[in-house]
């Protein structure tokens, strides 16, 4: 099924039981809120997004720990989980957040992190986690895939649990 | 010219500046910050981004004054001019503020207000000014016409007065 139509779906279902999605999107840089935003009543199940493209931005938008950026760096399991976790407590109106960290490229890689590495953070006031991939591709597709994996959690998740 | 190029001919000119762009974003979803962030050194202009969809969002995140909302409503003059100055201030390092408000349709009008309605906020230190349009169309044309507005202000801005 095309992707928009699967948004479609999960804002149904999500709004059918008033539960909120906050976003906090660092390498897909609003990719993700503007997918959902491009179908009409999105604005039943998302209320905010934060980008937070730089270090700082993380820190000050979301409290992110800036020791942690520091020790695991941005692009890290750690920060994921601040991100999705933080978005969802500081919209309190939320109950799922969700952070993408990740390296879009073609620059910024290091030797223990390829372009393409991303994480995604998923977080719920019951539990948080986070999912690890490598896009190696250019930077929409990399969008578009993290895009995918999101979409994913969202329609896989039991919402009997939230 | 194609809008990714005329993106990226907008990053390099603001980044040999060193001036950075914040972005305040309800109907267009994040989209702008989307495609800034398409291009590869987007970083050295763009560090942060708000999307606040919904009334409580632009309070929370942007201190929008919520009787401005509730007098003049959220798709306003007013309202914008604060998200564009708002994004700037809440942004130390940032010395361009963009604030977007709008009915992107195809529900949400009113008798005064109607589908496609925008306002577009543009915020320095030395001024603060608002755009009005009208772009009565579907949803993903209306935010690409609302991104051009923003690129045509950003390429014509002369970037001395800042």
């Amino acid at each position: 099924m095309e992707i928009l139509s699967r948004i479609e779906k999960i804002i149904k279902k999500f709004s059918e039981r008033n539960l909120w999605i906050a976003i906090a999107e660092s390498c897909t840089g609003g990719y993700i809120s503007h997918m959902i935003t491009n179908i009409s009543g999105a604005s039943k199940v998302f209320e905010r997004g934060v980008i937070c493209y730089g270090n700082q931005a993380k820190i000050d938008l979301l409290s992110v720990d800036p020791q942690d950026i520091e020790i695991y760096g941005a692009v890290s399991e750690q920060v994921a989980i601040q991100m999705a976790r933080n978005v969802r407590t500081i919209s309190k109106a939320c109950e799922i957040g969700i952070g993408t960290t990740g390296i879009a490229g073609p620059t910024g890689d290091t030797p223990e992190k390829p372009v393409g590495l991303v994480f995604v953070g998923f977080s719920t006031k019951k539990e948080t986690f986070v999912k690890k991939y490598i896009f190696n591709t250019d930077r929409l597709t990399f969008k578009k895939k993290v895009l995918e994996e999101v979409v994913k959690l969202l329609e896989n998740y039991d919402i009997g649990k939230i």
